[in-house]
């Protein structure tokens, strides 16, 4: 398989990027590539010997770089060569398999969503973010590509957030929850009634019925299928929260004496860690003919190699072709 | 003016609620009334002398209880005569000027909802919950009455709030926001940017333009207005991430020496009561004749006793008055 890398990515790119791209090579197959995207010059430079002892790995060249706080829409239409945009456009054009990057999210979901094809029988791709709750993590699907669907896009993403789970998580059988507010029959709107018919119906899902917003804290399921807007609106509420606790914990610890700060610094960072979800993967765009693994931003070469462990794995088990049985199975 | 007080309601009823009733006498006028609601005999024997030394305080049989953690519609179906019902159905008869509770708040609201009658020009009722967010406090409306608002609803919401937020809280010029998926023209749904059109048209509001989830927590705005399934699964993310952080936290410093637990329990215990709404104030019950201040749970005879104060406040303030004056000069 090919496996393009962003090299730009990340607050550690590039050279932990990169370092994590070549260390790959080792358990990689001599007919995977990894193509690692960015300036030509300082890959050349930063790669250096690699390229000619290895015959499995390129570069893609790609001049500009998005940064991490660059509006997503915006940088995306006017850096065309940033490798943001080289990556996705690569995959696009059926040169690689699967893309990884650090980078900015919110480009790289826009990029994804205007360029990569849908999968056969896929209707909208969704974004997936894993959203880690203290115990585990909970899929959570739309997260923002989206935001008015039609029931039967979620019922595509229930199956595909499924799968997802499956393969990348090791989830034997993902519990699926509707987002709704409250777990009488009656509540919700029109979209989500219909929609918690056709999960219902659906033999091949693990649907355990509505859940509510502070399910997604309680160990209640592994995949949560919500409209774009209210999924994306959820996880920058959970975003502004997780930050405005730590400051004012902060603000309170300030308080004590030094020794005492000094001993829980760690133990609160930690703590704040467990629910960070751009700390914890960042997001997945499902439905798209390219494995798409956007990996956290202080991503080092640990979390590159996993992440193209992770495609290899994707791979493995067949995950578009599963998704398009499912869905040729199953959706009407 | 009459004010029915929920004797039952809260994890410190009826004993501290009661006293809180009658501290509030003190600085009532003789032409006040207080409601006590409740069993007869037990609030006779509570009340005491209080019953024939004061002529402006009386009780109003009511003698079943709704827990805090029952069902709430159900609860109000079948308890006829419970406190919440009895005190909402008083008000709906024309009985009461304003409520007051710190029982259960899905009953009270789903009774409110049921039973009293609008405000003339307003269309549909709405809930707002003060949110906590480490500075002061962001009202949330519509936080579940109505999930599929139309863009009319939303603008008499901003209008609702705005009022409120001036006569509760004291913020001269609510500035108001619309949730959203981002803060570009382009994002969102038809419903938010037909909404939009109405908030920038009325020069009546000091409308800021979209927020997203996060801002809730950033000092942005005194007011977020959004649909009720938005505001609604808000609300719960955010109970949950609240509870699901502390007791992560509570874990790790298990780990520690028992003596700076000790000293950390009260920081950890205050910080995260600065985002617990339930704590903060729970909720208001927007457009409906009869002024509506659910009281935090745990309230006592001091919050009871700033809960009276409030109402008077508001009726000074003719906040209902006020509401249609601005609704009748403002809204098509």
């Amino acid at each position: 398989m090919r496996i393009a890398i962003d090299a730009m990515g990340g607050d550690r790119a590039p050279d932990k990027i990169i370092q994590g791209a070549v260390e790959s090579l080792e358990f990689l197959q001599s007919d995977d590539e990894i193509i690692v995207v960015g300036p030509e010059d300082l890959l050349h430079e930063k790669l250096g010997s690699v390229l000619s002892t290895h015959s499995n790995i390129r570069i893609e060249p790609a001049s500009q770089v998005i940064g991490m706080d660059e509006s997503p829409v915006e940088a995306v239409r006017q850096k065309r060569n940033s490798s943001i945009v080289r990556m996705v456009k690569l995959a696009a054009a059926g040169g690689a398999d699967a893309i990884i990057s650090a980078g900015n999210t919110g480009a790289l979901v826009a990029a994804g969503v205007l360029m990569l094809d849908a999968l056969p029988g896929v209707e909208r791709p969704g974004i997936a973010v894993p959203i880690p709750n203290g115990h585990s993590r909970v899929l959570l699907c739309d997260a923002g590509a989206n935001v008015q669907p039609k029931p039967a896009h979620l019922h595509q993403y229930a199956i595909l957030a499924s799968v997802y789970s499956q393969t990348l998580y090791g989830v034997q059988s993902p519990r699926v929850g509707l987002l709704n507010i409250g777990t009488e029959d009656e509540k919700g709107t029109a979209l989500i009634k219909e929609t918690r018919l056709l999960l219902e119906k659906d033999s091949g899902l693990n649907f355990i019925g509505y859940v509510e917003g502070r399910d997604i804290f309680d160990d209640q399921c592994d995949v949560v299928i919500t409209d774009g807007f209210t999924g994306n609106v959820v996880l920058k509420v959970i975003e502004g929260m997780g930050g405005s606790l730590l400051r004012t914990l902060k603000d309170q610890l300030a308080q004590l004496p030094a020794q005492t700060a000094d001993e829980l610094g760690p133990i609160i960072k930690k703590t704040f860690s467990l629910y960070d979800h751009e700390e914890y993967g960042g997001a997945l765009l499902l439905g798209v003919s390219t494995l798409f693994l956007k990996v956290h931003g202080s991503a080092g070469k640990k979390a590159i190699r996993n992440a193209v462990h992770a495609a290899k794995q994707a791979t493995r088990h067949n995950i578009n072709a599963r998704i398009s049985a499912q869905l040729s199975e199953r959706v009407a």
